[in-house]
């Protein structure tokens, strides 16, 4: 565990020097007259460290005088949110990786037009410091079951599932191949589909909604502190977040299986009301026990799963064509997954979608960045709400990864540690052993 | 070649992420109240990466309101400026690596006293990321040599020399173990001797000092652009900066073996007239051709070192002891080695030695910083020259690397990108192998 | 008119420098050891130029080491910005000047307290650069008559009228004295009434409304570069604006005398409209010609305005009473003047008003910063708007000037140059005389 | 005392005004496109305010975005340093007021090239806002003498007389008139003949040099506590510098009138002591007590110039031609004024000095910035020193006040306030009248 958090075989690492590497590239680009024609103040490329650091949200870079690069504002995100990191999770191979990198917006000209990394002629060299990272980790579990660990596009502002790469290979390699994509079903499954599968050409054969029964207690307005204590209205109250799920599971086509991830003092009163309304539903579902009981304890959903495959594939739809504007897109979205009544747009928002469009960027997918919380933007309208209005703040553009990020309230792309960071905690037992990671 | 220059096994990753972790845990210990007490103006502590970036020289970090940390000036420089990685070379072991993190000084009070990583209570996770970067790497040489790369405190500010983990791996797993020392014996010798052997007890049998006669010809007057040319005269009149050489590493007790790095265009006649300085001097002396001819190419110069270490082991006289003050230490490298008729202080220099020394940090080894093209601070003063005066502008506490930095002069820590970067260059081929890098 | 326009007597340029010696005696503090345990980020109390200087609005001071004060987060407003400015405007004299001074509240301390300029020691020395400038300006117009020229506080921000001590001086000396009261009736009025006159206890025997054809056909839907063009339809459909207006005044108890600003193309069938809505509502109305014509001009207007003086003092009612909470009046504004179905607030607006409010400033009357285009915050929404929602986005504390301002969209505190700045065109013609100014 | 010292008749202001007009328009430059082409980097036009205020020494302008210019570093010096100051100082009228504003290069473009307010169009508009302030003023001493106090360019780094226009107005109004020239004659003498006198064609027809007996033990020796106790060793080892001035002094052709600005404390042996040397050297002395008695202490003095003047014009002899390299005027002062050696030079003052030369400079005279406590630029070689070298670290361009100033040293240009400011003293009685000015 700790090897898999601290360092890992380093392709995060790698990623944070290619797209340092390409930060340093534009600033010394300006620094020997710009020939671009850049402006400075409109560079959308930040730097990215893999540490939590809030100091680093807004700098000032390029001081101290004229052997110093330009002055300019600009910042750092945390590595996951790096644009490479989509990439490398969307690329087919590393002709794909270099070709995605070229295409990369890093910055505007007075004017209005995009620069592109390929413009500026880095492209090669940022592959490079790709080119070991891009191949799929196999690592295994504590059964020794083989899994891959590969990608972390930061589920806040990009697509959050693992990489194409690893999925082909495991793929390759296996009978029955899982993915997990996460956040709500609504955020990571549309995710995972609209984006991924549709770049790919991959479609599931299945899809497995986890819920737990703490969880629709809170959407059901039970107290977030009582959550362990038995509580089967707050539940059935809650089961309107589920149908809304599987309302949304099905608008792709699929029969969901539902598995109730289970904490030891869930009440078998509550797991029988959400298989309950599984059956009512005509899906399949099953309690998985696997954080306690290891393998053995997904049997049960195992066996769903196989029972769901044997029925054959179900015609995959996706939820609007490549060649609709990309407000429609949205509005898609949020009509039907969200239950919004409508969308609203900022001023600053309706320009961008309006250039994006006249750039020629209609028919990328939309990645919609909101709270995990509520199908709505606001993270307190639990259920299944609807009527509400989608606002979206800002939308940006990832040539690159192939995505227009749509920004729905506040988003935020480099954590700051708390007044007791786990740094505290962390150290080496008299063993030499890291203790303290959690 | 490719996979040591770009990424290797992470070591510098690794060094990377621990030195940024404690700049933000820095930042972050602001953030919460200062309970240390820290004046921000005076945290000495920057950020590191491992890419040529001078537009992060100068920064601002801690902008866009009280959510977001504490504003102040600070910067980056490479990472091999890191103090960390001064550390990781000289560390005894994990114990000894956490212990001299915890004694790393990251700024000041006001009030004058130093701040500690230990006083911070860091110093465990910053082990706990350089844990695997800590063991030496063992490689091979075209010709299937064992060969440790470990470690690259900048020498422009640091040591200089790999890491004592790899020097005692290496020691007790072969009868021979060669260690190189960058830049002018003045520098990157003393320090190896004053610095990494003085800590760690280990003392050298023989010594190389390796010389060409181009270099000679350079310090004897002749023009940059004409060191093809057969120039018996400048080769001479350099030659008394081989001797000031010579000399210095006999202060140590050394009798050293001169190495001779051909190029193709050395003259016979100029080769004979070193090795001709070399047997007046009653030292021996080899011509190397190791790089047209590999190690057949050394066998020479293997030979003539054999010779010297049947001679037995010298004793190796450190230039100064432990237990003298600063300046002391600096006085004697300018006047014996340097030829220095003085030392002369910026105000700010003086300021901070009372202040180090009244800190009870006298008896560390000093680190010049100094320009590796003249004995002196001026580069433009070649051949062997004396009566100059050495300008100390700055110094630098170490305190977990154990040693104070002396700053003689302008001194880059953080490099820029040249107008045409190697990047634009660098991409893969149609094998997807890399070209470019040279 | 050069002479007022450029430096006038000085009262501009000793505000700003009242106001900065302010600035800088706080950076001092800080720079001492910020006894007083300010938080520099929460320093609200920022500088000001009488100078249109965009590139001011967002700086960071204090950088350069610890010789240069602590880096910080600050900007520049234009001088009428200055709080100092309101003061100046609604202080009863020296003593009261340097009382309310002492009061201002520069910035907060980490744990939410107030910091005022008494609690540090500067009212004296701010109030003494300001002991000539309280003192009232008498000029004379082109016809001679006497006219006060005194304070500017800036209408966006602050309650827009001149000084009270001009008043005063001009009640003193006149039998009847003219105030002029910025923006529309809804924002200048109400001002003068609800902070000048609740201050000073000065009440109005008359209300003058001033409008203009061209003006209210825009408020009726006409296009802004035809309001020359006869429009009775748009004319009549605008006139709901200045029926709130008077609605409005007469809620203070007024019986207002309608003036109509003449332009040359107005025609008279456009005029009689207006009048003969003011006969219908029982209110006298005057069209001045003063533009054209001089003092002749508005004799209409001037009989009309003894005609109402004569009618004898209305009782004047102020809109809400001291004593009720902040929300509340300025629900009461929007509600009642601006025809708005509720109030808006944003959080940080939320907390500011509650905190101000157990900081026991709610007998503070409310100053509202919003566009002078419209009854509500959107300056499209033309006419007499009502069902809308006033947005209040964030709130100030002028404990110093003794009001709240209230934020209701982007108020501007520090106008830019246009591409073409007037400074290009003004200039000293061959006689010496200014040329250029408009 | 207190009209002058705060506001006076608003010059000061007026000057503050028109530098930061022109520090306006030049960000306005940038912000709309930058036709000129400046490097934002090379912009040396500052801002300035009449306050002490370290925190603006160092600063960042044009943050925050598009909307907001073009992000750059700066900063503000106090307004006596502005080059508008020694221009309105030097002015022969109001045309010649805008002939030197339209001269100021106020940048440089990325190829060397300046860039002067006249080719962006501004020095009418900045004449217009000091066209009164060029006006001298009168005021009268204590005993109603008439008196012009008008201009004060910064003795730090400009010439430091008052200005012409006062000089040509007191000369046509009297008979004798006085001009105090600050600092020591070294500075204050040397700059008021080589560049007011020069610039101007006037002439002195006698100078008076003042010193004190405290001032002369200081020069020779004596502790700077313990000045007020006879002395007559440390005074007759300081008259070296009393005689290194009537050197200097000579050297104009000039037979300086000696006057001794007598102190309470001064010994009648110490004064005789100093009149024994002018006798010795067949000048004029006498002792002044006008501090002390008022005019009447003065007529010793009085009758000693007027004795002088009637021995008629000397031939005032400039120190260097015109139309000699720059270099040869500073070491013309170095080596004759100041007993230096020789002049040393930065790398940078080299460049900007043969920079200053190609753009066709050369013509102006220099305006040395150094220290005013000694000869040499270290303020601790008191006496008469000699066989020093003169270090020249910056040399700045005032090509609208027409010299190059020559800084030797640091130079403050932006004061701080101390711990305890006089602000805190300063306020009004309770007769409204201020206390507190010292």
């Amino acid at each position: 565990m700790e090897d898999i958090n601290l360092h890992f075989n380093g392709d995060f690492h790698a990623i944070t020097a290619s797209h340092n590497l390409l930060a340093s590239l534009i600033d010394n680009h300006l620094h020997w007259g710009n020939a671009a024609g850049l402006d400075p103040r409109r560079i959308t490329w930040r730097r990215v460290l893999d540490i939590n650091d809030r100091a680093l949200r807004h700098t000032l870079v390029g001081l101290g005088g004229t052997a110093h690069g330009i002055p300019r504002e600009s910042g750092f995100d945390i590595t996951v949110a790096s644009e490479l990191m989509a990439i490398l999770c969307l690329a087919e191979g590393l002709e794909d990786l270099q070709r995605r990198i070229g295409r990369i917006i890093i910055g505007w000209r007075r004017d209005g037009s995009p620069v592109t990394v390929d413009e500026l002629g880095f492209s090669g060299a940022l592959t490079v410091l790709l080119k070991e990272a891009l191949q799929p980790n196999l690592v295994q579990s504590l059964e020794h079951n083989p899994v891959f660990i590969h990608g972390g596009p930061f589920a806040n502002i990009a697509h959050g599932c693992n990489s194409l790469s690893a999925t082909r290979a495991a793929l390759a390699l296996n009978d029955v191949v899982v993915t997990e994509a996460g956040f709500g079903a609504d955020l990571g499954a549309e995710k995972f589909l609209d984006i991924k599968c549709r770049q790919s050409g991959l479609r599931p054969d299945a899809v497995v909604l986890v819920c737990t029964v703490r969880a629709l207690k809170l959407q059901g307005g039970a107290d977030r502190n009582a959550l362990q204590r038995p509580d089967l209205q707050a539940l059935r109250a809650g089961m309107v977040n589920l149908e809304r799920h599987l309302d949304n599971l099905e608008r792709f086509g699929f029969s969901p299986v539902v598995c109730i991830n289970r904490f030891p003092q869930d009440g078998a009163d509550e797991l029988a009301l959400i298989h309950a309304l599984a059956m009512e539903r005509g899906v399949r579902s099953a309690t998985a026990e696997h954080w306690a009981r290891g393998g053995e304890g997904a049997l049960e959903l195992a066996a769903a799963v196989v029972e769901q495959l044997q029925e054959g594939s179900p015609g995959v739809r996706l939820l609007y064509p490549d060649d609709c504007p990309l407000e429609e897109k949205i509005v898609t979205l949020a009509t039907t997954l969200y239950g919004a009544a409508g969308v609203s747009y900022s001023a600053e928002a309706k320009r961008q979608l309006a250039m994006f469009g006249q750039l020629g960027f209609s028919a990328l997918p939309v990645c919609i960045a909101k709270t995990q919380y509520s199908f709505s933007a606001d993270p307190k309208l639990l259920g299944a709400p609807s009527g509400h209005t989608l606002p979206v703040r800002e939308v940006r553009l990832a040539a690159g990864a192939g995505f227009v990020v749509v920004v729905c309230g506040d988003i935020m792309t480099m954590p700051g540690l708390p007044r007791h960071p786990s740094a505290l905690d962390i150290g080496l037992d008299a063993q030499g052993r890291v203790s303290g990671l959690v």
